[in-house]
């Protein structure tokens, strides 16, 4: 749930809370406030079985199967789920109250999932911890930073020793170099990916959770039975599929994604990072520079605990980088 | 997950597990093995955004307005979930462990999830138990039994004395004359509803839970945010909307349900009762029946426990009640 508390908003993607924050706002909203691709996957049609059917375990398998070539993953190590967030509120209920820190600043639904959960939650600036499960965004949401590897499968190591889980978050991983987990998950190292994101397709609610066994086990037999749709199931398989695709996305939201940073650059932004579908930059006045825009009909995502600071997703064809430009001044 | 011991069928509705049990069955199968409307609502075009953008708040809140009219419930005690068996995954874990009775046989689901997450479940025979939760599916699954609304409310009143739940299964209760605890739900008290089965798109993924404060809270709390899909949001609100679809869909497969009666009947069967999307009959020879129509490419529903018992769900079409009533040879 999004915090109501002096207008804030935690999370992005939610324009009725930019038209009440802004209500003689110029339409359409541009609505740079998400890191969702907005150069979606050319969908296919649907067959009108994704919708009647039952899906089938074959089915699911299938999409799984997917997933796990386009990860590097072995197929039996991936879980499809209605979204990475179901993922998010399942994992903190698979396992008895304990401590638990989240590496941040960072996405807030982790630590707020596992407080929901009865789990004691500590924010922590790096791995070094003596939590029984630690949280990691990989590459971190806003800032963009990445932990290496190596460093990842030590900290698991020292969980695992001790019963602990690691949960790395890999996001944002898809069109970015970094190395993922995926292939070889340590014991007790749990791996989030979501396919919303990248493939412009938030509503279709899809994400994976990649683990070895038992953990992998466990999320399967939490997540259910038929937690995911059709029309999921359906698109999911055929766009994780698609290399060249995903290849040509990376190549131009890359592109995007520099041209938005000489952007706020020249706005007198200070880019401090972010991943290839969203930028993150501090401005002397952010309060400000938010209003600004979103009086001009841009949405971004500010934060309470960094006021000079704006996230801004990739806009979505020259109209938008127009405004953008305009409303930025640069 | 269904149980693949001895050949075992805990669901229906999953053609894969048909074909491998009767390879030369004539294509394509008839599945008669679940209680989905054959008939489904007609679901309209979908708007590009109900893909491609992360659900408003907003639009998950018409959803949800959608079904508390059409359950007669207050829109503040309903949440949607992506499928009732996300919530029957989902509520087990939102209790510590106790003991759950489930007032059988019925959907075997429910002892599972409850299990899974810990409690201790017996099977119950009636609403008399000592048990810290009882669940009771209202019509049952696959009887039809009902239990009428004051038994239910004088449990719930025993239950809440006590911090316990009373969780009703009202999945089949659309189109039947059963008096929902929808529209006054007791405190202690959890109805889910199910969408799938009634509109026939059960590839949607979209159940409800309906109960007063605290629960619908915790509940809604445990669901977290964007759990419901774009298609099924968009889909959803307008069918739950369309009161003259269902009360037309109520006659047509009431028409239908006793028509299959009437062929279970003339083939010896002893129709033990069942919902309008299902009737299930005794017959002297079950597994034998079983076997005959699954070489006939028609899959319906056994039980392990009752061997005599097969379940049916409703043809689409009279090319599909031919076929039924040759191989049925009534």
């Amino acid at each position: 749930m999004a915090s109501k508390k002096e207008g804030s908003i935690r999370h992005g993607g939610d324009l009725g809370e930019a038209c009440r924050l802004f209500p003689q706002a110029p339409e359409p909203w541009i609505d740079l406030s998400t890191g969702i691709n907005p150069i979606p996957y050319p969908w296919p049609a649907l067959e009108a079985s994704a919708f009647t059917r039952l899906p089938a375990k074959s089915d699911l398998a299938s999409l799984e199967a997917a997933a796990a070539r386009a990860y590097g993953a072995a197929p039996d190590h991936v879980v499809a789920a209605p979204g990475t967030q179901a993922l998010i509120d399942l994992v903190p209920r698979l396992r008895p109250p304990g401590r638990v820190a989240v590496v941040g600043p960072t996405y807030a639904e982790h630590a707020a999932s596992w407080t929901r959960a009865g789990h004691a939650v500590v924010a922590a600036a790096d791995l070094s911890t003596e939590a029984d499960v630690v949280v990691v965004v990989n590459p971190n949401n806003p800032d963009g930073r990445v932990v290496p590897a190596r460093d990842l499968a030590a900290a698991a190591a020292g969980l695992a020793a001790r019963g602990g889980w690691l949960v790395v978050d890999e996001a944002f991983a898809d069109l970015e170099p970094v190395e993922s987990l995926c292939g070889a998950p340590p014991p007790g190292c749990l791996v989030l990916r979501s396919f919303g994101k990248t493939y412009g397709l938030a509503g279709l609610r899809l994400g994976f959770a990649v683990a070895g066994e038992p953990l992998i086990g466990t999320v399967r037999r939490g997540i259910g039975p038929w937690a995911v749709s059709g029309p999921a199931i359906a698109i999911g398989r055929r766009a994780l599929a698609d290399g060249a695709w995903r290849r040509e996305a990376a190549v131009a939201r890359g592109r995007d994604a520099a041209r938005l940073d000489a952007l706020l650059e020249a706005a007198g932004g200070r880019v401090v990072g972010g991943t290839t579908l969203f930028r993150t930059a501090d401005f002397a006045d952010g309060p400000g520079l938010f209003a600004r825009l979103g009086r001009a009909g841009i949405f971004v995502r500010r934060f309470e605990a960094a006021p000079a600071r704006l996230r801004f997703g990739l806009p979505a064809g020259e109209a938008a980088w127009a405004r953008l430009a305009e409303a930025l001044g640069a």
